[in-house]
């Protein structure tokens, strides 16, 4: 034969916000003293109580392998968690934990997609939807949006594109990177349109609890019996617990898809780790003080990074109303002039702010937006000033044709 | 379109090891005294230098995000490990951490194998390799073999099988369900092959440490460049370390395969757990007395089994020199008459164990040979007495034609 590697294995475009990341870690190793605003993660440290319980597990010899879906009480946990904040009945046989919410996605659509399957998807969309749709084989169908629906899909624009191949759609809210919440009537009419043309919702929930609204964050599949039965609720702690790098993602699923995740799951990577197991146990009924600390920090943050920006020229952007991105419009910027160079799209943009004044942004072509940049306020007040007055400095030298 | 679930979801044949481990947790529950011979983990609590480590990478909040492989100094320690043990020289970049053993090997074949690649399997084969392989789209095909070679593959069968779509060979050394070592010379034959027919090698070898020969571990991948080449390496550290719960397996790879899976994982899982890296890399550098303490133990346990198998009437094995199995030939009692039953296979055998005699052991026809079973022996030597006792009594009431 050959050593040549596998066409999915070529086909496959790692992660740019991951490259970045990397980018800014070794710049900020070198001795460089950079603002990032592309962190996709809380800077706070897991909640001590959650920190306490993963050792009491570590120290008695919690260190065995569990259940490939997760251990029993857990599962219950979890189950416990969707009906209380949710209204949503799963029992402990609907959910499988896997290694983080996106390890959650890839089993999800490992099994509902054959080959050539097609998966509608809301862009702007996080990067990593049509890669994981495409290493299940599937194929990934972009229904873009814009400022006048606040960056939300609805039901007209789904029908245009929908086909008999299309198999799924994925709803994420609070969306990543526009920030913006689905309302129950726009959720119910997603519903109904999913139930009409037969196909899964697969509702990525992971920013639930970021969410400055005022109002409560919606499941769809809690909208009524026909929308829960094809949809898969996918949730986890990373986000809203600071927990990253513990990998702890779950769905909530129909029995048929629950069961189907953990046989696959059982042949490629059993359970998570049996610590993490123990702490997201503890995340999920301990005390919520810290978390809510955090969403409180990030509240405020939001507040500040939108006061700042505001008076800024040449950018848009819609208030976010979750996460804790701010999705910004360069388009104004696309052919004007810097350092007598000609701006060509935010990627360009995204380098002459590292570059020149140290700051780190997303430019979002991999988020189907290539004239857009995606800031997070997962950081510290006094850079987002920094960061800002940098970023002022650089529209201050824009030449407009 | 339709709630069907994909072919491959509906192929997958959830792990029977892994289900049988299960049912005799709730006969546990419920109260009874089982002697289970099933375990593939040993019975050890994780050693307390690791526990601490992990201890204080919680305390310092190593919580977050680390770089897909694995974080620096965690490469740096396998590569180490690598070029001091194996004789093997791959730097950081060609190693990939992932959650366990079987995550490894999941993400290698998605990356070497497109649609109707084959894959050479030697039976017997630890239940998951098909599973894996068919779940990265390729054909397994089996290669058997028998006592008469101690159950180790060779040339002359390989010879037969191959064909123009083979594109690996798995190797597993120590085996699993064997217990069987190649020898330098076994694998120079096999390397040579591999080499010829252009095809990679998948070597496992994750029962490295647990090897009662005296003669060193060889990693195919360490005799000479044209297979270095073209062998993946797979290791871990749940066996030998009692750290099955953690979830850590890692690959030493040609630097495209490497890149390719660390670029599969940034979609499907980002990094392992954190807190579990840390407390590889102290596993990889720290003492190891307690990890050679678990090793003696197997020792015991191994001359202690075999002392007690051996006299028993209709059973056969091969006297295994690593991991922690025996690999038993019923063969002599198929068609033998059991309280007016007759024995038809090992399933047979195990479910009579099971029921009468509460002994529990894995039946092996999802490891390729249905009239066998495996006993484990990471369980305490009081168990290993009152378990053969009771195969005993078994045994006594067997009617021969």
């Amino acid at each position: 034969m050959s050593l040549e590697l596998s066409v999915k294995a070529t086909a496959v475009k790692p992660s740019s916000t991951l490259n970045i990341a990397a980018t800014v870690t070794a710049m900020r190793a070198a001795g460089k003293n950079v603002v990032s605003f592309t962190v996709g993660q809380p800077d706070f440290i897991t909640p001590r109580n959650i920190r306490e319980a993963a050792k009491r597990a570590i120290d008695t010899g919690f260190t065995k392998y569990t259940a490939v879906a997760g251990y029993p009480e857990l599962l219950q946990a979890v189950s416990d968690k969707f009906k209380q904040e949710n209204g949503l009945d799963y029992t402990p046989e609907q959910i499988v934990v896997s290694n983080g919410g996106k390890h959650s996605l890839m089993n999800v659509f490992s099994v509902l997609l054959n080959p050539g399957d097609e998966v509608l998807i809301p862009g702007p969309y996080w990067l990593s939807y049509p890669e994981i749709v495409k290493l299940a084989d599937g194929v990934p169908v972009y229904v873009m949006t814009d400022a006048s629906t606040d960056y939300k899909v609805c039901v007209k624009a789904l029908e245009q594109v929908i086909t008999p191949k299309t198999k799924a759609l994925i709803i994420n809210t609070p969306n990543n990177p526009t920030g913006m919440m689905y309302s129950r009537k726009e959720l119910k009419a997603i519903a109904d349109f999913a139930v009409q043309h037969d196909i899964y919702v697969v509702s990525d929930e992971i920013y639930e609890y970021l969410n400055y609204t005022g109002e409560p964050h919606v499941s769809i599949a809690s909208l009524g019996p026909a929308i829960y039965e094809r949809t898969v609720t996918v949730n986890g702690l990373s986000k809203s617990y600071a927990m990253t790098g513990w990998r702890m993602g779950y769905i909530g699923a129909p029995l048929s898809v629950a069961r189907a995740v953990a046989g696959i799951q059982s042949h490629q990577t059993s359970n998570i780790s049996s610590i993490t197991q123990k702490a997201a146990y503890e995340a999920l009924t301990g005390p919520h003080d810290e978390r809510d600390a955090m969403v409180r920090a990030f509240t405020d943050r939001r507040e500040l990074l939108l006061k700042l920006l505001r008076p800024l020229p040449h950018i848009h952007f819609q208030e976010p109303q979750g996460a804790f991105y701010v999705l910004v419009d360069c388009t104004a910027l696309i052919d004007t002039v810097y350092d007598g160079v000609c701006l060509k799209d935010a990627a360009m943009i995204a380098d002459i702010l590292l570059r020149d004044y140290a700051v780190a942004v997303i430019p979002c072509a991999d988020f189907g937006y290539p004239n857009h940049i995606r800031l997070s306020y997962a950081v510290h007040e006094d850079e987002i000033r920094d960061g800002v007055r940098q970023i002022a400095v650089f529209l201050s030298k824009i030449e407009t044709k």
